[in-house]
This record gives structure tokens, C-alpha cells and sequence, in this order.
């Protein structure tokens, strides 16, 4: 294979999150808090073809394993994604995800005056809707891009 | 090859920018202004094992090749990358970059009293020094974080 082959190899232990819908992939990585400046093995895939939904983003992570928040998250904006755990090159877990009740403490609330955007110690709360998330504390509802309201690390 | 392992295919028509410092594969997409909206297929490997880098990022973009300007600016945060334009899937043109001696209207000053950083309409000149950049208007040099100041879209 030519070095002007991205060459994507099976990798070893980690987590390859598959169907993602596309164009989400970057917004994946920021929710994982990955930006490839610590040296982990990563491969991005973006608009390739897919039996299953015409077109998706697929990340492969190599030496991580996602915490249930980060799961929880990834199903708001990644709802048809599947994640398999990855142990010696085998798939040792799979999960598909499924949306939450409610999300604590990784979504920000796009109201200046809800007292979890201030400087009180308040983790925010948003409980999940068919079409979005409520903020329990002041009532604000955010239907589009919650990318864009992450607050997790 | 099963669902779970990431198809690289060979594009068509697009650009393979290689050897990119390892990390600033993020940064690259950032310049061209991809985010995966626009439906292009682009495949992404970051800290990927190369011969000549130790470790590097590598950026594939199907149906795009890059205009002068984007090369200029990732000459200065990928100054070793390699550029191949490919048409109907063969390398038509292969470019290493060099470092412009002036880049226009790509980079924001830092400076917020800068002439081109308030509401005239003048644009960006920075002169480029070996280990960073000058604006040639108040004269602030910037060494750390370049992509930080890319207003390019």
C-alpha cells in the first residue's frame, strides 16, 4: 500500500463507534474531548457509503474506552450509532445506544440567567425529549444543534 | 471487510494532504472549512505510524482541490506536508508546500487595537519569520498556536 493510502488498521484495544448520522463525527470528537494532541491512534470517516443509512461517519479510538455520560451524550446527537469495545483486535462489547431520561452535568444551558450557567455550583439537568432537551432548572427547551451546548470533557 | 473496520477507498477526484504534523489534522479541516456538512466524502487518520514522522496526521478530501491561499496557510502549521491533487483516481499533481513570505487576510491579529481588527475594512498582511508570523501593521509577532488566529473560511 502506498504512503498515499490512509492506511486504517484494525486497532487493539478501543472503541470503533460505527453509523454515526453524517457530518457528526466532529462533533463526536469534541464531546470525547479528542482533538489528536495526545497522541492516540484515530481514524475519521465522514459521508462514506452505508447499506444501513445511505451515507454516515464512523471514529475509531484507539486505547479508550467510553464512559456511560459520554455514551449518554453521543445518543443525542449519534442516535443510530452502534459502539463496540474493542479488547486484542476482538470486539469484546457492542452496545447500541439508547437515549436517555435525562443528561446531568454535559449539556449547557443556552439561558444566561439559568442559575446553572452562573457562578453557583449547580450541575445542569436537562431532561430528554422526543425532539430535544428541557432544562429542569429554568424550563428552556433546545431542539437544534445540541452539539453545540457541550459542556463535557 | 466487515461493517466495523473503516473503508478507505482511493478517491476519484479531491486532494490527499500527507504528512501533516502529528495532531493538526483538526486544524487542517478547520482551514478548508470542513466539518462533513456538505456531504463531501473526507477520511481522517491522526497519529498514524509513518516511516519519515515517527507519527503523523493525514487529511483526504474527495471533489476538492486546494486554491493558493489554503496552502499558504497550512504551509505554517503543517510546513512538511505534502499536497497530491488526484484526478480519476491517479496523482496528477504532487506539491510539497513552502512557506509564503507574506500571507494576506488569512490570519486575525491578536492585537485588538490593530487596524485590522476593529470595524475598517482593511485586511490582514503578516510577514513570516522563521518561528512565527509579524502583522506588518502594529507589528505584533505570533509564535505559539497559529491556528488559534486562522480566520480563513
Amino acid at each position: 500500500m502506498s504512503e498515499h493510502e490512509l492506511r486504517v488498521s484494525k486497532i487493539r484495544n478501543g472503541t470503533v463507534i460505527d453509523h454515526i448520522r453524517a457530518g457528526q463525527a466532529l462533533n463526536v470528537l469534541a464531546i470525547l474531548g479528542i482533538d489528536g494532541s495526545e497522541g492516540e491512534a484515530i481514524s475519521v470517516g465522514m459521508n462514506v457509503p452505508s447499506d444501513r443509512m445511505g451515507r454516515k461517519d464512523i471514529v475509531k479510538v484507539e486505547g479508550r474506552e467510553l464512559s456511560q455520560n459520554e455514551v449518554d451524550v453521543l445518543s443525542l446527537i449519534a442516535p443510530d450509532a452502534t459502539i463496540n469495545i474493542i479488547r486484542e483486535y476482538e470486539v469484546a462489547e457492542k452496545h447500541r445506544l439508547e437515549r436517555p431520561e435525562r443528561v446531568v452535568g454535559v449539556l449547557s444551558c443556552p439561558n444566561s440567567n439559568c442559575i446553572t450557567t452562573g457562578s453557583e455550583p449547580v450541575e445542569s439537568k436537562f431532561e430528554v425529549l422526543a425532539d430535544g432537551v428541557r432544562c429542569e432548572y429554568c424550563e428552556t427547551i433546545v431542539r437544534d444543534d445540541l452539539a453545540a451546548h457541550i459542556s463535557v470533557k
